[in-house]
């Protein structure tokens, strides 16, 4: 394992997840400690410079040979100026310029970055795409987020709002997404909104398995319509093969617009594994042209929730590598 | 008027556009001379090869300052070979590696491009984009091009396909579309697909004033459906206002993905003026989401038929900068 060495913060509205890495992406040391969001700012604040020096006495490294840190920060936040801006989790971290925070309190370079992007750089520089060049990530978790890589750089875009995937419009005048949009990507492929579009066609009136649990007054979560729809239940096969369908026109969207090499799928929802991949797979394969041969390889991704930490390290070391900080 | 200078070549079906630029996108001097497919590959490459000769003799320069010729090429093409592979109307170039051979002929660097790409990149170094670092461009000729700058580089994609922006999928299960798919912005919103889509839709016997035009074996344009559609013909109005609602929707997708500063529209249907552009602009500012402020401006580009070697130039002008011949 060789120097230098990159620190990874993934900011999130429970836990603090932090981890230093060497110039491989190999983790030498990880772990997670409470935000603590109700502490206020100034609390959080100092956790993460904690964490920061923490990673580097439990990695025994020399703290000279430690050239970055990279924090993942939900949004809206603004990589170029540094500021956590208004996340709705983090409310208490409102306009708080954390890059040079941090920067004082360590005397260690810092880059502060989008956590949904700082995620697919850490499955890019580390895991499902470690050996290409232009890859997307869909995030299908509650929402549905995004990270876009092109031609080995992040593409943050002009109002640093690039990759909100979720709410590409696929489907015009269709379902209304919590953005204020109609037919986002979001609206039918989120662990979230799959479920609940279940649990409204079924207050509609729609037969299925799953309206026992609505009349005993319990959630109806995305697991339960994947258990459903295996089960041959027609709504919940309905509603999961529409979530399939989207996001195969999400994907065959980006083959046209990034034209990656590798689109990688993340978020709790990949737990469901082929029963997701393949009728994705069959989708973008009959819905692409066949004007030419250049559909992207569909994948799940590898770190799971590493990725957070992980790709906030390979962000420093790639602001390092680039002088972009 | 500074050193160094650059040649531009615009590589069409027809005629082949050239001309001389210096570093400040000022043209010294342009031209158009036939391309003489019909005399094949080697006079074609002559052709190119003297029109670059032609521009330095024109423009009254010193050979030694011209630092780069840059080919726009119609696809499938690659940047990376310099190799024209297959493009449809200029079937005697299959399979030429034209970067190579100018470079022989003339002694002059050379670098093969995409003629959407090398048109977005005119826009973008020269006209409706020059003041913005993220632009998106979507050229509405026969079938819809596009072109995506990302901060301050032309985005080619793994697969050299990037910014096929006509074959994103804006209406599900929707209008065939020549690439084999179905519901493409092409299907909807090109010159030649809202001309084919009104024609379609008055043989399926749709009332419509431009029956009587084709009833009597005329052809109908695009022009046509704009003007009858300006006259209150009910289903040119509706072919009309689809091709601005599915292009606005291609706008809001691109927003969410790599989230430019500006789109630029280009092509012969902007000839329409603010009959296209007011009800775009109005289409994206009603269904864009209201979580941020980040639509981009929409704006026609401003170059015309020049942008292919305008941009051609400038991509020779960015492979100098870049060192990415």
């Amino acid at each position: 394992m060789g120097e230098p060495y990159w620190i990874g913060v993934d900011l999130g509205g429970t836990n603090i997840k932090a981890g230093l890495l060497d110039g491989d992406a190999r983790v030498l040391t990880s772990f997670s400690v409470p935000a603590g969001i109700e502490k206020g700012r100034d609390h959080v604040v100092a956790q993460i410079a904690l964490a920061a020096e923490r990673a580097i006495t439990e990695a025994k490294v020399s703290r000279r040979a430690v050239l970055g840190i990279g924090i993942g920060s939900p949004g809206p936040m603004s990589h170029r100026q540094g500021l956590v801006i208004n996340p709705g989790n983090l409310s208490c971290m409102k306009n708080t310029p954390l890059r040079d925070i941090i920067v004082e309190r360590t005397g260690i370079r810092t880059t502060l970055e989008n956590d949904a992007n700082a995620a697919a750089w850490g499955e890019f520089w580390a895991g499902a795409g470690k050996d290409v060049r232009d890859m997307v990530m869909f995030t299908l978790g509650t929402g549905v987020g995004g990270g876009i890589i092109v031609a080995g750089n992040l593409l943050r875009g002009h109002f640093e709002n690039g990759a909100e995937l979720g709410h590409m419009i696929v489907q015009p005048g269709g379902r209304r997404c919590s953005c204020g949009q109609h037919g986002c990507v979001e609206a039918y492929a989120s662990a979230g909104n799959v479920a609940a579009r279940a649990a409204e066609l079924i207050r509609e009136g729609e037969a299925s398995s799953l309206k026992a649990r609505l009349d005993a007054g319990e959630a109806v979560r995305c697991e339960h319509v994947e258990a459903a729809a295996k089960a041959g239940d027609a709504l919940a096969g309905r509603v999961w093969d529409d979530a399939c369908r989207y996001l195969a026109l999400a994907c065959i969207t980006m083959q046209h617009a990034t034209n990656p090499e590798r689109i990688v799928l993340a978020g709790g929802m990949i737990n469901a594994g082929d029963f997701l991949l393949k009728p994705l797979r069959e989708y973008v394969r009959s819905l692409t042209w066949t004007l030419l041969d250049d559909a992207p390889e569909v994948m799940f991704a590898t770190l799971g929730d590493d990725a957070g930490f992980i790709g906030a390290a390979g962000c420093a070391c790639h602001a390092h590598e680039t002088g972009d900080w």
